[in-house]
Protein backbone atom coordinates (compact mmCIF):
# COMPACT_ATOMS: atom_id res chain seq x y z
CA UNK A 1 0.00 0.00 0.00
CA UNK A 2 0.95 3.50 -0.64
CA UNK A 3 1.66 5.87 2.54
CA UNK A 4 0.00 9.27 1.48
CA UNK A 5 2.06 12.05 1.89
CA UNK A 6 1.66 14.50 4.20
CA UNK A 7 2.55 18.39 3.09
CA UNK A 8 3.14 20.63 6.10
CA UNK A 9 4.12 24.23 5.01
CA UNK A 10 5.66 27.25 7.15
CA UNK A 11 6.40 30.76 6.79
CA UNK A 12 8.85 32.71 9.29
CA UNK A 13 8.04 36.45 9.94
CA UNK A 14 10.94 38.41 11.26
CA UNK A 15 10.17 41.16 12.96
CA UNK A 16 12.97 44.26 13.65
CA UNK A 17 14.42 47.24 12.01
CA UNK A 18 17.82 46.19 13.28
CA UNK A 19 17.94 43.21 10.51
CA UNK A 20 16.00 45.18 7.85
CA UNK A 21 19.07 48.12 8.66
CA UNK A 22 21.41 45.06 7.86
CA UNK A 23 22.80 46.36 11.68
CA UNK A 24 22.59 42.91 12.38
CA UNK A 25 23.47 39.55 10.48
CA UNK A 26 19.89 37.18 10.86
CA UNK A 27 20.87 33.77 11.97
CA UNK A 28 17.37 32.78 12.21
CA UNK A 29 15.97 32.01 9.33
CA UNK A 30 18.82 29.36 8.22
CA UNK A 31 18.55 27.78 11.76
CA UNK A 32 14.37 27.52 11.88
CA UNK A 33 14.39 26.28 8.76
CA UNK A 34 16.75 23.03 9.18
CA UNK A 35 15.02 22.54 12.21
CA UNK A 36 11.44 22.71 10.74
CA UNK A 37 12.87 20.34 7.81
CA UNK A 38 15.28 17.72 9.54
CA UNK A 39 12.74 17.08 13.14
CA UNK A 40 9.74 17.33 11.49
CA UNK A 41 9.55 16.95 7.88
CA UNK A 42 7.74 21.01 7.53
CA UNK A 43 8.70 22.91 4.63
CA UNK A 44 9.58 26.92 5.26
CA UNK A 45 7.66 28.41 1.76
CA UNK A 46 8.27 31.95 2.57
CA UNK A 47 10.16 34.52 4.50
CA UNK A 48 9.14 38.10 5.10
CA UNK A 49 11.49 40.32 7.46
CA UNK A 50 9.62 43.32 8.31
CA UNK A 51 9.82 46.78 10.74
CA UNK A 52 8.51 47.41 14.27
CA UNK A 53 5.26 48.69 13.07
CA UNK A 54 2.38 47.60 14.54
CA UNK A 55 -0.14 47.65 11.21
CA UNK A 56 2.95 46.20 9.06
CA UNK A 57 2.54 43.28 11.77
CA UNK A 58 -0.83 42.98 11.47
CA UNK A 59 -1.34 42.66 8.22
CA UNK A 60 1.81 39.97 7.26
CA UNK A 61 0.61 38.04 10.15
CA UNK A 62 -3.57 37.89 8.69
CA UNK A 63 -1.86 36.89 5.81
CA UNK A 64 0.47 34.25 6.23
CA UNK A 65 -1.36 32.73 9.25
CA UNK A 66 -4.02 32.00 5.96
CA UNK A 67 -1.64 31.19 3.66
CA UNK A 68 0.50 28.47 5.47
CA UNK A 69 0.10 25.58 8.33
CA UNK A 70 2.64 27.52 10.59
CA UNK A 71 4.01 30.82 11.14
CA UNK A 72 7.03 31.47 13.60
CA UNK A 73 7.74 35.11 14.31
CA UNK A 74 11.51 36.34 15.75
CA UNK A 75 11.78 39.17 17.60
CA UNK A 76 9.72 41.97 19.30
CA UNK A 77 8.96 40.21 22.76
CA UNK A 78 11.53 41.85 24.83
CA UNK A 79 10.10 44.66 27.77
CA UNK A 80 11.31 47.73 25.38
CA UNK A 81 8.80 50.12 23.59
CA UNK A 82 9.58 48.57 20.38
CA UNK A 83 9.09 45.24 21.77
CA UNK A 84 5.10 45.18 19.93
CA UNK A 85 4.85 41.76 18.37
CA UNK A 86 2.60 39.92 21.43
CA UNK A 87 0.28 43.54 21.26
CA UNK A 88 -0.17 43.19 17.13
CA UNK A 89 -0.96 39.68 17.01
CA UNK A 90 -3.73 40.26 19.74
CA UNK A 91 -4.77 43.09 17.64
CA UNK A 92 -4.40 41.06 14.53
CA UNK A 93 -6.84 38.14 15.33
CA UNK A 94 -9.10 40.72 17.42
CA UNK A 95 -7.82 38.87 20.84
CA UNK A 96 -7.54 40.38 24.66
CA UNK A 97 -3.20 41.41 25.23
CA UNK A 98 -3.65 40.58 29.03
CA UNK A 99 -1.26 38.75 31.41
CA UNK A 100 -0.93 35.09 31.27
CA UNK A 101 -0.66 33.54 34.70
CA UNK A 102 1.79 30.69 33.99
CA UNK A 103 4.11 33.32 32.34
CA UNK A 104 3.85 35.54 35.29
CA UNK A 105 4.37 33.25 37.85
CA UNK A 106 7.59 31.88 35.95
CA UNK A 107 8.52 35.58 35.83
CA UNK A 108 8.09 36.39 38.95
CA UNK A 109 9.85 33.31 40.53
CA UNK A 110 12.80 33.61 37.80
CA UNK A 111 12.94 37.45 38.92
CA UNK A 112 12.10 37.19 42.42
CA UNK A 113 9.21 39.99 43.69
CA UNK A 114 11.38 42.97 44.35
CA UNK A 115 13.03 42.89 41.15
CA UNK A 116 9.52 41.99 39.10
CA UNK A 117 9.49 45.60 37.71
CA UNK A 118 6.91 47.05 34.74
CA UNK A 119 9.03 45.98 31.70
CA UNK A 120 9.90 42.50 32.95
CA UNK A 121 5.72 42.08 33.88
CA UNK A 122 5.38 43.32 30.02
CA UNK A 123 7.06 40.08 29.04
CA UNK A 124 4.19 38.19 30.45
CA UNK A 125 1.82 39.31 28.48
CA UNK A 126 0.36 37.98 25.62
CA UNK A 127 -2.92 37.27 23.48
CA UNK A 128 -5.64 35.90 25.25
CA UNK A 129 -6.00 32.05 25.17
CA UNK A 130 -1.77 31.65 23.71
CA UNK A 131 0.38 28.17 24.68
CA UNK A 132 3.52 28.88 26.24
CA UNK A 133 6.88 28.17 24.79
CA UNK A 134 9.54 27.68 27.64
CA UNK A 135 12.63 29.28 27.36
CA UNK A 136 15.37 27.33 29.82
CA UNK A 137 17.95 30.40 28.71
CA UNK A 138 16.36 33.72 30.39
CA UNK A 139 12.99 32.30 31.61
CA UNK A 140 10.64 34.69 29.49
CA UNK A 141 8.20 32.39 27.49
CA UNK A 142 7.42 32.65 23.98
CA UNK A 143 4.18 31.46 22.68
CA UNK A 144 1.59 29.79 20.39
CA UNK A 145 -1.24 31.83 19.26
CA UNK A 146 -3.65 29.98 16.89
CA UNK A 147 -1.31 28.79 14.55
CA UNK A 148 1.86 31.41 15.34
CA UNK A 149 4.79 30.52 17.09
CA UNK A 150 6.42 33.82 18.45
CA UNK A 151 9.73 33.47 19.68
CA UNK A 152 12.39 35.93 20.74
CA UNK A 153 14.87 36.85 18.51
CA UNK A 154 18.67 36.38 19.80
CA UNK A 155 19.57 32.96 18.55
CA UNK A 156 21.06 31.60 21.53
CA UNK A 157 17.88 32.02 23.88
CA UNK A 158 15.88 31.11 20.37
CA UNK A 159 17.90 27.83 19.94
CA UNK A 160 17.43 27.12 23.23
CA UNK A 161 13.50 27.15 22.90
CA UNK A 162 13.01 25.76 19.37
CA UNK A 163 12.39 21.52 20.71
CA UNK A 164 9.44 23.33 22.93
CA UNK A 165 7.40 23.98 19.98
CA UNK A 166 7.40 20.32 18.75
CA UNK A 167 4.56 19.42 21.36
CA UNK A 168 2.13 21.79 19.40
CA UNK A 169 3.19 20.74 15.63
CA UNK A 170 1.80 18.57 13.34
CA UNK A 171 4.51 16.88 11.84
CA UNK A 172 4.74 16.34 7.99
CA UNK A 173 6.49 13.67 5.31
CA UNK A 174 10.14 13.36 5.95
CA UNK A 175 12.21 14.96 2.66
CA UNK A 176 15.38 13.00 1.56
CA UNK A 177 18.15 15.28 0.38
CA UNK A 178 21.57 14.44 -1.54
CA UNK A 179 24.33 16.79 -2.21
CA UNK A 180 27.06 16.01 -4.59
CA UNK A 181 29.64 18.77 -5.43
CA UNK A 182 31.39 19.07 -8.77
CA UNK A 183 34.57 20.08 -9.80
CA UNK A 184 32.55 21.61 -13.04
CA UNK A 185 30.96 25.22 -14.30
CA UNK A 186 27.06 25.12 -14.18
CA UNK A 187 27.04 25.53 -17.71
CA UNK A 188 28.73 22.31 -18.60
CA UNK A 189 25.70 20.48 -17.24
CA UNK A 190 22.41 22.98 -17.52
CA UNK A 191 21.97 21.48 -20.50
CA UNK A 192 21.42 17.56 -19.44
CA UNK A 193 20.75 18.73 -16.10
CA UNK A 194 17.45 20.27 -17.45
CA UNK A 195 16.35 17.37 -19.35
CA UNK A 196 16.60 14.87 -16.11
CA UNK A 197 14.84 17.75 -13.70
CA UNK A 198 11.92 17.66 -16.81
CA UNK A 199 11.63 13.92 -16.63
CA UNK A 200 11.42 13.58 -12.70
CA UNK A 201 9.56 17.28 -12.21
CA UNK A 202 6.59 15.47 -10.16
CA UNK A 203 8.88 13.61 -7.31
CA UNK A 204 12.51 15.47 -7.37
CA UNK A 205 13.68 18.64 -7.08
CA UNK A 206 16.79 19.52 -8.34
CA UNK A 207 18.84 22.55 -7.64
CA UNK A 208 21.98 23.55 -8.96
CA UNK A 209 24.34 25.96 -7.23
CA UNK A 210 27.86 27.49 -8.09
CA UNK A 211 30.46 28.03 -5.54
CA UNK A 212 33.80 29.60 -5.24
CA UNK A 213 35.63 28.35 -1.96
CA UNK A 214 39.65 28.16 -1.63
CA UNK A 215 40.43 29.55 -4.73
CA UNK A 216 38.10 26.29 -6.32
CA UNK A 217 34.84 26.98 -8.88
CA UNK A 218 32.24 24.52 -8.49
CA UNK A 219 28.88 23.50 -8.49
CA UNK A 220 26.62 21.79 -5.67
CA UNK A 221 24.19 19.68 -6.72
CA UNK A 222 20.74 19.20 -4.54
CA UNK A 223 18.24 16.86 -4.70
CA UNK A 224 15.33 17.02 -2.72
CA UNK A 225 12.35 14.27 -2.36
CA UNK A 226 9.81 12.70 -0.47
CA UNK A 227 10.77 9.67 -2.03
CA UNK A 228 14.18 7.65 -1.22
CA UNK A 229 13.12 5.26 -4.24
CA UNK A 230 13.42 8.32 -6.80
CA UNK A 231 16.01 10.30 -4.95
CA UNK A 232 18.10 7.08 -5.95
CA UNK A 233 16.60 7.15 -9.55
CA UNK A 234 17.64 10.18 -10.21
CA UNK A 235 21.21 9.86 -8.16
CA UNK A 236 21.86 7.24 -11.16
CA UNK A 237 20.83 9.52 -13.92
CA UNK A 238 23.46 12.57 -12.18
CA UNK A 239 26.13 9.71 -12.23
CA UNK A 240 25.89 9.08 -15.64
CA UNK A 241 25.45 12.98 -16.74
CA UNK A 242 29.06 13.18 -14.03
CA UNK A 243 30.72 10.27 -15.73
CA UNK A 244 30.28 11.32 -19.37
CA UNK A 245 30.95 14.64 -19.30
CA UNK A 246 34.26 13.19 -16.79
CA UNK A 247 33.77 15.67 -14.15
CA UNK A 248 35.13 14.77 -10.88
CA UNK A 249 33.08 14.30 -7.28
CA UNK A 250 34.66 16.40 -4.61
CA UNK A 251 32.08 15.19 -2.35
CA UNK A 252 28.95 13.84 -1.09
CA UNK A 253 26.66 15.12 1.66
CA UNK A 254 22.87 12.95 2.77
CA UNK A 255 21.12 15.47 4.69
CA UNK A 256 17.52 16.58 5.28
CA UNK A 257 17.68 20.06 3.80
CA UNK B 1 15.44 77.71 4.38
CA UNK B 2 14.38 74.03 5.59
CA UNK B 3 16.08 71.17 3.60
CA UNK B 4 13.37 68.84 2.34
CA UNK B 5 13.56 65.06 3.25
CA UNK B 6 13.66 62.84 0.51
CA UNK B 7 12.39 59.08 1.28
CA UNK B 8 13.52 56.81 -0.94
CA UNK B 9 12.77 53.58 0.27
CA UNK B 10 13.50 49.75 -1.24
CA UNK B 11 12.88 46.20 -0.93
CA UNK B 12 14.80 43.19 -1.35
CA UNK B 13 13.54 39.51 -2.67
CA UNK B 14 15.87 36.92 -2.41
CA UNK B 15 14.81 33.99 -5.04
CA UNK B 16 16.24 30.74 -4.05
CA UNK B 17 15.20 26.75 -2.38
CA UNK B 18 18.68 26.81 -0.70
CA UNK B 19 17.96 29.47 1.35
CA UNK B 20 14.74 28.82 2.19
CA UNK B 21 15.75 25.23 3.26
CA UNK B 22 18.28 26.82 5.38
CA UNK B 23 20.89 25.27 3.12
CA UNK B 24 22.33 28.46 2.58
CA UNK B 25 23.32 31.05 5.29
CA UNK B 26 21.89 34.67 3.29
CA UNK B 27 24.26 37.11 3.33
CA UNK B 28 23.42 39.54 0.90
CA UNK B 29 20.38 41.06 2.65
CA UNK B 30 22.62 42.78 5.61
CA UNK B 31 25.19 43.93 2.65
CA UNK B 32 22.29 45.16 0.22
CA UNK B 33 20.85 46.61 3.15
CA UNK B 34 23.59 48.30 4.81
CA UNK B 35 25.07 49.97 1.01
CA UNK B 36 21.82 50.93 0.01
CA UNK B 37 21.72 52.82 3.57
CA UNK B 38 25.27 54.21 4.15
CA UNK B 39 25.98 54.82 0.12
CA UNK B 40 22.57 55.73 -1.20
CA UNK B 41 20.22 57.14 1.56
CA UNK B 42 17.72 54.09 0.84
CA UNK B 43 16.10 52.41 3.42
CA UNK B 44 15.32 49.10 3.02
CA UNK B 45 11.48 48.63 3.97
CA UNK B 46 10.90 44.16 3.66
CA UNK B 47 12.51 41.52 2.78
CA UNK B 48 11.06 38.35 1.03
CA UNK B 49 12.82 35.49 0.44
CA UNK B 50 10.95 32.75 -1.84
CA UNK B 51 11.02 29.87 -3.49
CA UNK B 52 12.32 29.06 -7.68
CA UNK B 53 8.45 29.29 -8.53
CA UNK B 54 7.81 31.24 -11.49
CA UNK B 55 4.27 32.18 -10.35
CA UNK B 56 5.47 33.20 -7.00
CA UNK B 57 8.38 35.11 -8.56
CA UNK B 58 5.98 36.99 -10.88
CA UNK B 59 3.41 37.58 -8.15
CA UNK B 60 5.96 39.22 -5.61
CA UNK B 61 7.99 41.21 -8.22
CA UNK B 62 4.49 43.05 -9.84
CA UNK B 63 3.66 44.13 -5.59
CA UNK B 64 6.95 45.00 -4.64
CA UNK B 65 7.49 47.07 -7.91
CA UNK B 66 4.46 49.03 -6.95
CA UNK B 67 4.85 49.23 -3.11
CA UNK B 68 8.24 50.00 -3.07
CA UNK B 69 10.93 53.14 -5.01
CA UNK B 70 13.32 49.72 -5.86
CA UNK B 71 13.57 46.04 -5.41
CA UNK B 72 16.63 44.47 -5.33
CA UNK B 73 16.64 40.34 -6.53
CA UNK B 74 19.38 38.04 -5.68
CA UNK B 75 19.73 34.84 -7.45
CA UNK B 76 18.17 32.93 -10.26
CA UNK B 77 20.28 34.06 -13.06
CA UNK B 78 22.83 31.56 -13.86
CA UNK B 79 22.89 29.01 -16.61
CA UNK B 80 20.68 25.96 -15.28
CA UNK B 81 17.02 25.37 -15.12
CA UNK B 82 15.82 26.64 -11.78
CA UNK B 83 17.66 30.27 -13.28
CA UNK B 84 14.55 31.85 -13.59
CA UNK B 85 14.85 35.33 -12.46
CA UNK B 86 14.84 36.97 -15.85
CA UNK B 87 12.13 34.92 -17.44
CA UNK B 88 9.41 35.27 -14.67
CA UNK B 89 10.25 39.40 -14.58
CA UNK B 90 9.67 39.32 -18.02
CA UNK B 91 6.07 38.02 -17.80
CA UNK B 92 5.47 40.33 -14.74
CA UNK B 93 5.55 43.22 -16.84
CA UNK B 94 5.21 41.26 -20.19
CA UNK B 95 8.01 41.97 -22.03
CA UNK B 96 9.57 39.97 -24.37
CA UNK B 97 12.54 37.53 -22.91
CA UNK B 98 15.14 38.17 -25.39
CA UNK B 99 18.98 38.43 -25.65
CA UNK B 100 20.34 41.63 -25.12
CA UNK B 101 22.89 42.39 -27.71
CA UNK B 102 25.56 43.99 -25.47
CA UNK B 103 25.08 41.00 -22.53
CA UNK B 104 25.83 38.53 -26.00
CA UNK B 105 28.87 40.33 -27.05
CA UNK B 106 30.39 40.35 -23.27
CA UNK B 107 29.73 37.09 -22.96
CA UNK B 108 30.56 36.34 -26.11
CA UNK B 109 34.28 37.35 -26.02
CA UNK B 110 34.50 36.49 -22.25
CA UNK B 111 34.53 32.73 -22.78
CA UNK B 112 35.48 32.66 -26.85
CA UNK B 113 33.14 31.63 -29.65
CA UNK B 114 33.93 27.94 -29.03
CA UNK B 115 32.58 27.52 -25.33
CA UNK B 116 29.66 29.88 -25.89
CA UNK B 117 27.39 26.95 -25.55
CA UNK B 118 23.74 27.43 -24.62
CA UNK B 119 23.33 27.50 -20.98
CA UNK B 120 26.17 30.79 -21.42
CA UNK B 121 23.81 32.16 -23.82
CA UNK B 122 21.25 32.35 -21.74
CA UNK B 123 22.81 34.28 -19.25
CA UNK B 124 22.26 36.68 -21.76
CA UNK B 125 18.56 36.61 -22.13
CA UNK B 126 16.24 39.03 -20.25
CA UNK B 127 13.48 41.61 -20.43
CA UNK B 128 13.17 43.28 -23.78
CA UNK B 129 14.55 47.01 -22.57
CA UNK B 130 16.95 45.89 -19.67
CA UNK B 131 19.74 48.37 -18.32
CA UNK B 132 22.71 46.12 -17.49
CA UNK B 133 24.64 45.90 -14.35
CA UNK B 134 28.60 44.99 -14.91
CA UNK B 135 29.88 42.47 -13.35
CA UNK B 136 33.80 42.84 -12.56
CA UNK B 137 34.17 39.28 -11.23
CA UNK B 138 32.50 36.51 -13.95
CA UNK B 139 31.01 38.75 -16.59
CA UNK B 140 27.79 37.43 -16.60
CA UNK B 141 25.87 41.70 -16.21
CA UNK B 142 22.85 41.59 -13.67
CA UNK B 143 20.25 43.79 -15.12
CA UNK B 144 18.14 46.62 -14.54
CA UNK B 145 13.88 46.37 -15.31
CA UNK B 146 11.89 49.37 -14.24
CA UNK B 147 12.52 49.36 -11.15
CA UNK B 148 13.89 46.11 -10.44
CA UNK B 149 17.79 45.42 -9.97
CA UNK B 150 18.14 41.69 -10.55
CA UNK B 151 21.99 40.42 -9.25
CA UNK B 152 23.12 37.12 -8.70
CA UNK B 153 23.22 34.50 -5.64
CA UNK B 154 27.17 34.59 -5.21
CA UNK B 155 27.75 36.73 -2.38
CA UNK B 156 31.45 37.32 -3.63
CA UNK B 157 29.97 38.01 -7.40
CA UNK B 158 27.31 40.17 -5.90
CA UNK B 159 29.35 42.80 -3.69
CA UNK B 160 31.47 43.22 -6.72
CA UNK B 161 28.97 44.52 -8.76
CA UNK B 162 26.67 46.76 -6.52
CA UNK B 163 28.24 50.10 -6.87
CA UNK B 164 27.33 49.51 -10.75
CA UNK B 165 23.50 49.93 -9.63
CA UNK B 166 24.57 53.48 -8.34
CA UNK B 167 24.01 55.31 -11.98
CA UNK B 168 20.78 53.63 -11.96
CA UNK B 169 19.57 55.00 -8.24
CA UNK B 170 18.14 58.53 -7.36
CA UNK B 171 19.39 58.89 -3.60
CA UNK B 172 17.46 59.61 -0.50
CA UNK B 173 18.41 62.04 2.46
CA UNK B 174 21.20 60.74 4.74
CA UNK B 175 20.07 58.43 7.67
CA UNK B 176 22.49 59.43 10.59
CA UNK B 177 23.08 56.45 13.38
CA UNK B 178 24.36 56.09 16.90
CA UNK B 179 24.71 53.53 19.11
CA UNK B 180 25.52 52.81 22.45
CA UNK B 181 26.52 49.59 23.47
CA UNK B 182 25.52 49.33 27.82
CA UNK B 183 26.24 47.09 30.61
CA UNK B 184 22.91 46.38 31.63
CA UNK B 185 18.92 44.50 30.77
CA UNK B 186 16.63 45.92 28.70
CA UNK B 187 14.18 45.98 31.76
CA UNK B 188 16.05 48.05 33.57
CA UNK B 189 15.92 50.98 31.24
CA UNK B 190 12.75 50.34 28.95
CA UNK B 191 10.23 52.82 31.17
CA UNK B 192 12.23 56.04 30.84
CA UNK B 193 13.26 54.91 27.16
CA UNK B 194 9.74 54.67 26.09
CA UNK B 195 9.00 58.61 27.56
CA UNK B 196 11.97 59.56 25.49
CA UNK B 197 11.01 57.73 22.10
CA UNK B 198 7.54 58.88 22.13
CA UNK B 199 8.93 62.36 23.11
CA UNK B 200 11.02 62.18 19.96
CA UNK B 201 8.96 59.90 17.77
CA UNK B 202 8.46 62.32 14.73
CA UNK B 203 12.23 62.71 14.44
CA UNK B 204 14.29 59.51 15.66
CA UNK B 205 13.87 55.81 16.03
CA UNK B 206 15.01 54.33 18.85
CA UNK B 207 16.47 51.05 18.79
CA UNK B 208 16.96 48.49 21.90
CA UNK B 209 18.71 45.05 21.48
CA UNK B 210 20.08 42.66 24.52
CA UNK B 211 22.96 41.14 23.45
CA UNK B 212 25.15 38.00 24.98
CA UNK B 213 28.81 38.60 23.40
CA UNK B 214 31.67 36.79 26.08
CA UNK B 215 30.24 35.86 28.91
CA UNK B 216 28.57 39.46 28.94
CA UNK B 217 25.16 40.67 29.14
CA UNK B 218 24.27 43.81 27.60
CA UNK B 219 22.02 46.32 25.83
CA UNK B 220 22.79 47.82 22.57
CA UNK B 221 20.39 51.48 22.37
CA UNK B 222 20.60 52.43 18.06
CA UNK B 223 19.12 55.98 17.45
CA UNK B 224 18.42 56.60 13.99
CA UNK B 225 17.69 60.05 12.00
CA UNK B 226 17.64 62.26 9.03
CA UNK B 227 18.61 65.19 11.42
CA UNK B 228 22.21 65.24 13.03
CA UNK B 229 20.52 68.29 15.48
CA UNK B 230 17.77 65.50 17.23
CA UNK B 231 19.92 62.74 17.01
CA UNK B 232 22.26 64.86 19.53
CA UNK B 233 19.15 65.71 21.76
CA UNK B 234 17.78 62.27 22.16
CA UNK B 235 21.43 61.81 22.74
CA UNK B 236 21.31 64.14 25.67
CA UNK B 237 18.63 62.49 27.13
CA UNK B 238 19.75 58.36 26.78
CA UNK B 239 23.12 60.04 28.51
CA UNK B 240 20.96 61.29 31.51
CA UNK B 241 19.26 58.37 31.81
CA UNK B 242 22.29 56.37 31.66
CA UNK B 243 24.03 58.56 34.09
CA UNK B 244 20.81 58.27 36.69
CA UNK B 245 20.65 54.79 36.36
CA UNK B 246 24.69 54.55 37.28
CA UNK B 247 24.87 52.08 33.96
CA UNK B 248 28.47 51.41 32.31
CA UNK B 249 29.04 52.47 29.01
CA UNK B 250 30.62 49.89 27.05
CA UNK B 251 31.98 51.23 23.68
CA UNK B 252 29.78 53.70 21.00
CA UNK B 253 29.52 53.47 17.29
CA UNK B 254 28.91 56.16 14.46
CA UNK B 255 27.54 54.32 11.86
CA UNK B 256 24.82 54.83 8.92
CA UNK B 257 22.81 51.72 9.98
Amino acid sequence: MKKKLKKVNAAILIIGNEILSGRTQDKNIAFISNWLNQKCGITVKEVRIIPDVTNTIIENIRLLSKKFNYVFTTGGIGPTHDDITAQSISKAFKLKYEYHKEAYDILEKYYGKDKFNDGRKKMAKMPRGSKLIYNPSSAAPGFVTKNIFSLPGVPSILNSMIENCKRYLKKGSKVYSKTINLQTVESNISKKLSLIQNKFKKNVDIGSYPFFRLGKVGVSLVTRSNSKKYLQIVDKELRNLIKNKNIKILNINLKNN
